[in-house]
């Protein structure tokens, strides 16, 4: 059954970013129509990652504004476009920053998350459709971010880029399933695959690397050490499995040594979630030889080198990396949803604040004073 | 049933080396009986392997002379030490260079064969028992190499250094899966596994290249290509199932953008076969992004460094490293046997030369001229 809505612009409340670091304004915009292989999100719930906070700041990219950030999110279909088959009008669905077209290489591979076709653009402010906006206001075109720009009431997407979930979900808990913490999950449960009984070390105790944490606690892991420079973080870290605690800024031997010395040669994988260079080397240098498997999450500078010694490779270590986890969208949100509800995946954990749409700019405020792990924004009201 | 020389000294002939560079020559020299957890072997035929070489030339580590080299060695049990209980005389056995304790991490270890009692020591001379050799010259101790010192017609090997094979099996030709064969073969079959139809690099076409490149045949790959910078090796490659070559004094652009153009974005698997760093790097940023691995097998010089853009990590590229092709010794190698006396893997392309233990030092010569990959040293005669 279309909605009232479908094939009409609809007019409706967005957060836009007019300018780098400018606080955002709810502006009413016009959203056009979902074209073919498009669908149109009621947004009930969305929240702030660092990458929003990133591209609004603008520092080292090329500045795009006006334009409506936000990549996590829970909604509704409201309508699809043309040719759309695999999801329909009223479907609970989480938008997603990189795409799952089904059809190239990467989708093909058991191993790849990369679609060729949707992979994660962040210089891109259009639907790769038409090279066009579907938001306006007054005519004038707002950016898209990501190919889900969420803090709006409605946004239109690419029908590769949206997960069908469980309608049964909560939207404001499993909103945040869309990025970091999917990416720490599955850098753990996919990439690094602790054994049960092993040791893991995580680098780097923010959102991503807590749900890391949370996968190593899944995966059964009995010693899950967490290194960071801000002591802060290991009282909350606790809640999330983590046993151990190390401080570098407390120790004169290199880190790595400081772990060997601690596990009888090294942990059995260590998961880097800092974006830092030195702490990726140092995530690596603290396996153990013969199996210990290291795996890359944060996004390091551009022009950053990892460098080490090739004989910590011949002995036998593993350095991988991953970019959203190894999860593939759309085949894979929906299980993730299902573990949240089987209650062996904890959200709650992550959700330190809740905003309405309005506040949305305290979401911000959190994020930079270092307060939040997760702050949600209501979308939809009460 | 113990043999007439069981618990006696043997008096036989050795190949010494009396000092650096300096051509072996054969010796009568007295071998003690094995010790507790010790076997003495009579060397039916042996293969000189580079690092043998390495430790003749002896420029870089700290000379060790007088000493009995070789590693790469088939032969039969002539007596066993006290508690042995594994191997019995008359045996069939390959020593090997590194070993198998059985109960140790390592050994308990499904991914690792770095076993910590008897992992290859090259500065070792001696036995690990009592700290003493078991060879002599009028009573002056001669060194040991590696635990094996094959280049003699009797030599001593803890019994976590010898694998027990198939008696069925022609020593001439399995002699050569004491090391390098092995080494090859294992980085492919065991660390890179590429799937079948699949697209492989070895960088590198010596012996240990070429027995990789025999392990992408076996596993099915559909191209594999030969990186060299001596155009020399690859028509001997194509024998081992090499499809295409490229040597990158012939391009101007870094290799990895030729082999990317050639690959549709890079190789499923490459294999690094040279010890030279650069060749390191240029192998794992052949890989695909997605799901490409590398592995690298050179030993590279003490100060190398692998320096690359973590970001290659972050596009889901997978960098492991192996030693010993990740064969555990007394587990593994009898089912190598095997697989060569089932004729799937092909040896005798290995064996370019053989010469009689009188002229061993022809082996060397062939070697450092650079026309030999493997060549047998019949030490048992006719
Ligand atoms: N690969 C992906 O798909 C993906 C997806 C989302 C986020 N990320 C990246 O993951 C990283 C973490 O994200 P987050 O949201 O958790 O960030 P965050 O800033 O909340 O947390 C990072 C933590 O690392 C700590 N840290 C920084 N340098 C360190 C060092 N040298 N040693 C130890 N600790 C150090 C900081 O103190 C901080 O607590 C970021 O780089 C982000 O860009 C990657
Ligand atoms: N990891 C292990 O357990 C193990 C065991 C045995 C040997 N090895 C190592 O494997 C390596 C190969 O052994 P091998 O016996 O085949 O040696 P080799 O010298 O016969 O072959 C090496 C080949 O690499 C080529 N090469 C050198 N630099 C190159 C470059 N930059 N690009 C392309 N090709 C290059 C050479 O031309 C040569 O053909 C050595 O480093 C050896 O020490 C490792
Ligand atoms: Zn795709
Ligand atoms: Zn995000
Ligand atoms: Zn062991
Ligand atoms: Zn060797």
């Amino acid at each position: 059954m279309p909605s009232s809505t479908a094939g009409q612009v609809i007019k409706c409340k967005a957060a836009v970013a007019w300018g780098a670091g400018e606080p955002l304004k709810i502006e009413e915009v016009e959203v056009a129509p979902p074209q073919a292989s498009e669908v149109r999100i009621k947004v009930h719930y969305t929240a702030l990652c660092h990458t929003d906070l990133y591209f609004w700041e603008a520092k080292g990219q090329t500045p795009l504004f006006p334009r409506i950030l936000g990549h996590e999110a829970a909604g509704i279909i409201e309508s699809v476009g043309e040719g759309v088959t695999d999801l329909k009008v009223g479907d609970t669905v989480l938008p997603v920053f990189t795409g799952e077209c089904g059809e190239c290489r990467h989708c093909k591979s058991e191993e790849s998350n990369m679609c060729d076709l949707l992979r994660i653009n962040t210089d891109r402010g259009v639907m790769i459709n038409d090279g066009k906006s579907r938001f306006s206001i007054n005519g004038k075109p707002i950016y898209h971010f990501l190919g889900t720009s969420t803090f709006s009431e409605y946004t239109v997407a690419h029908v590769g880029c949206v997960a069908k979930i469980n309608p049964e979900a909560p939207l404001d808990k499993v909103c945040i399933l869309s990025c970091g913490v999917s990416t720490g999950m599955g850098a753990t449960l996919n990439v690094a695959k602790p054994k049960k009984g092993s040791t893991v070390a995580i680098f780097g105790l923010g959102g991503v690397g807590l749900a890391a944490a949370e996968g190593a606690r899944i995966a059964g892991a009995s010693r899950i050490i967490g290194i960071d420079l801000n002591s802060d973080r290991f009282e909350k870290a606790k809640l999330f499995g983590v046993t151990e605690f190390i401080n570098p800024k407390d120790h004169e031997k290199p880190i790595q040594e400081v772990i060997a010395e601690r596990t009888d040669g090294g942990v059995d994988s260590s998961i880097e979630c800092t974006g830092n260079v030195k702490a990726m080397i140092q995530a690596f240098e603290s396996c153990h030889d013969g199996w210990g498997v290291a795996v890359l999450v944060g996004v390091p500078h551009s022009d950053a080198v990892f460098a080490t010694s090739p004989t910590h490779f011949l002995s036998e270590r593993t350095l991988k990396g991953t970019f959203f986890g190894n999860y593939k969208p759309r085949s894979d949100l929906p299980g993730l949803v299902e573990l949240y509800l089987d209650k062996k995946l904890e959200l709650e954990k992550f959700i330190t604040h809740e905003v309405s749409f309005a506040n949305i700019n305290k979401a911000f405020d959190y994020m930079i004073k270092g307060e939040s792990l997760r702050c949600v924004i209501n979308v939809i009201g009460d």
